[in-house]
């Protein structure tokens, strides 16, 4: 497994001809703004929650993505469903762990949705990979109140147990899964500042994981390009309202060179 | 029957005066960016899908819009007490079938909106306006997958059994009804990775057919200013994000010269 | 009780240092803008709205805000269960109204939502403000067809009854509690034409009052801001499209010096 410009923009290159569909079981806070990331990356978004198509909507998807940021049971339902046939087809499932940790019922939806779904990649913060693993550990609200290296053991537990790959995002973004652990030190501390952009880089999981099935490259990719186009926007951003429009066309701009310029990844 | 930029000016010019109330049962992606379409065209937007107030919004509504692009049973009966409503009342409803064909759910339930509610206008974009008719016709998620002159059959076809105007949208815009045919020109490709366009389309049928029964022609009013202001910000725009800023800014200072100057409409 | 640049920005710089949670349960239209403008104040955000996390995740808040834009049962029962808890505790409450008066549902509700919730503020704009008190007062879909000096009375009634501070925005902003009335003028008129700026503001009521338990005075501040930030991001704005942009960006940026330029305050 390698990361790398070349790498980043052969998958880019394969989401930008194939435009898989991704299908988002999301929150209502997001829903527009990861379909337009997803739109701007190459990809084709659809969001569908409703028990009566859940099955069948993921049959026509390259990855399926759950993020319980505004939970319900109903949506949870239909969250349980999807996975169940994506498992079936091998269909790529993403985990987005919105506010684990914060009240009891996230924390116990978030056990329940791990139990033999089959997840291919949980990504969240550092506060939300630990409240996964430590019982006890408590998140305040949707923000990390931790470091993403404070996390870092909690990422390679639950990794190893879910035998899945994590990714704990923040100013470095860490990926593990077993042994291996990849570092991807794009980005921008304005991004903190724009809503749902954590979301986003769920959904940009999907996407390289829809053409990519090496789960820890995907997700490598996915948060390179996520940084990369955060940190352009930042560049040419006066604050978090135009950041928001300069990622959108930074993405779509994106080009080899920009990504071999501007990588920063270890190992 | 006539649409030049003398008819799309008037209607466009009672828009702003009038500010008709549009009723808007639509998905989540799209209700924020459809209600700020809305109100930079000059109409005044309403979300209410609720069953215990679907009829009384209805009541005070210039049109209602209904689009299925996230469904589930619960708002489905909204929109069915809505349309029945609007009706009684003679309200012009407008239908979005989102995803037709890309889940039995929402093929039956589009099937269930067309049976009696008396639509004024579908729009929908090829994929969905050939699964409203031919049966086996499928669509992968809600972009299409087919080109607009694929689905002109299938628009005569549903006009006629539905007695309504049918709009396929695309990089040609074919407006059908009975005989009559209008194709709209205008528009830009960058369009299709803005999520939800289409959606305001439809929206924009609403607020054109709230303003003149004459449904053809507002619904070729409604496809030529959405395809104008999408050119005329699409040459101002980088990527996506600026052209969804553009094209909010292009509609709220749209003039009578620029429509003359750019309109593309046959015949 | 005193509002002046002062007062702002000492209120201001607490909600950039101590960064409240504001738990809002909105509507669907608003969430992403709602999140993102108290994300560019410097407060954070969350969403929750289900019954079976809505009391623990008020526990984490300093503030919830409770919005009716698209209310249905189920999110009704989440408002009173966070809405008791939030009085439990001594967290401040702030009640939007949107669409008070437009359908027996949304007023009913709202009588239920006022019987014994404690609120500290309620912020509306002039038709649901009166449609609160006047029995026979209707609106027209969200947008107001009153001016905001119209519903002063109303605001008085209002604010005796339920011991609390009413906010009624427009033009001017009244700020009422028992005799004491703030008015501010800062704002722009093409404020109007993007949607849900009025639940921001009732989202910055939230913020606003989780760091100053003076409500009065917190209104008034969360006016004051929405206010110059408005007005300067629509010096900037070619339309309603980049207002929002230059809003949050303006946000974001604001200065001390900012709102003493321009702050217009009675008394």
């Amino acid at each position: 497994m390698k990361v790398n410009a070349e790498s980043i923009w052969g998958d880019l290159e394969k989401i930008r001809k194939k435009t898989p569909l991704i299908h988002n079981i999301t929150n209502y806070v997001v829903m527009n703004t990861t379909a337009n990331a997803l739109l701007a990356l190459g990809a084709s978004p659809v969001m569908a929650h409703a028990l009566e198509e859940a099955a069948e909507m993921v049959q026509l998807a390259g990855a399926l993505v759950l993020n319980i940021g505004t939970l319900s049971p109903a949506w949870v339902q239909g969250m349980h469903k999807a996975a169940l046939r994506a498992r079936e087809l091998g269909v790529p499932v993403v985990l987005d762990p919105v506010g684990a940790g914060a009240t009891p019922y996230r924390t116990r939806t978030l056990h329940e949705l791990l139990d033999g779904t089959g997840l291919g990649i949980i990504r969240g913060n550092a506060s939300e990979i630990r409240a996964l693993v430590e019982s006890g550990a408590t998140t305040r609200g949707v923000d990390s109140t931790a470091a993403p290296e404070e996390a870092l053991q909690a990422a390679q537990t639950l990794a190893q147990i879910e035998c899945c790959t994590v990714c704990v995002s923040g100013a470095v973004d860490y990926i593990v899964a077993g042994e291996k652990i990849f570092r991807v030190h794009n980005g921008d501390p304005l991004m903190t500042r724009v809503t749902g952009l954590g979301c986003t880089a769920s959904a940009f999981c999907g996407a390289f994981a829809a053409v990519n099935r090496r789960y820890p490259e995907a997700a490598a990719h996915a948060m390179a390009v996520m940084g990369i186009a955060g940190e352009m926007a930042a560049e040419r951003a006066n604050g978090p309202g135009s950041l928001q429009l300069h990622f959108l066309d930074a993405l779509y701009n994106l080009t080899r060179e920009e990504i071999g310029a501007r990588l920063r990844v270890e190992p």
